[in-house]
């Protein structure tokens, strides 16, 4: 019985590790960037929408709380799901810029994605990132080069 | 420029972790078992397959030639996709009974794997594994028992 125990405790200290979470999100992660443009009466506005994200099937969207801790940013949201044959979906996101800039940037940098494909997503935002941070994109020539940017990442 | 040469080295020499792999796994990986019964003229056998696999898209293959290279095991496959806009996938997968009872069981019994529905997969994959090891489901009574727990483990 008390190896049962320990072995129960063990699994409850286990923490998340960089490199587990970098595997999760080479298989399953997203780096998504949208520009916003909206013209209004008396003014234009300029902004970017950066999403980091993972979704996961409801029954293993447990991960995601744990995730949501390490980070300590974003939200968790439930995607409901009506097509038959598909499960509903936990999403975590990180959007606002802050944590963006702060926490996910710095932790892939120092802890490299390994896809090819993920890598050449995270380089672009990584770029797009350092417009945000300084304000580059508030004007129409910053905004048109983050266009083109995202226009990049996406292909 | 040295700096340069030794982050190209750094990269390089980044060998997998098992925690990189769990995470991996997590996501992508699949645990498969397939009771195939054969009737012939004068005999009958009871067989089992299975597969540990991962399959990732073309680009992001390369990962499966280390993660071969650490197991040591396995074969690597490419998949065809004829549909338009999906891609071509490399395929991993470990089906020798010998490799997934002395590598892949033990590797994730040390290293276990963290989402719900890929711990109970596994779990049924243990189950039948012991059942290969002793040559269990070589006789009627055994296979259909086995055949239960293939059940058991798709639900």
């Amino acid at each position: 019985v008390s190896e049962k125990i320990s072995s129960a405790d063990n699994q409850q200290e286990r923490l998340l590790t960089p490199d587990y979470i970098v595997g999760l999100v080479d298989g399953e992660g997203y780096f998504s960037v949208s520009p916003v443009y909206g013209k209004y009466k008396n003014y234009t506005s300029f902004e970017v929408k950066m999403i980091f994200g993972i979704d996961l099937k409801e029954k293993d969207g447990k991960i995601l709380n744990e995730i949501q801790q390490y980070f300590d940013c974003g939200h968790l949201s439930r995607k409901i799901e009506k097509r038959e044959n598909f499960s509903n979906q936990i999403r975590y996101q990180v959007k606002d810029h802050s944590s963006i800039l702060k926490k996910i940037i710095p932790f892939f940098q120092k802890h490299p994605l390994r896809f090819p494909s993920r890598q050449r997503k995270f380089k672009f935002f990584v770029k797009i990132g350092r417009m945000v941070e300084k304000r580059e994109y508030k004007d129409v020539k910053g905004f048109e080069k983050l266009k083109s940017l995202v226009q990049k990442m996406r292909q």
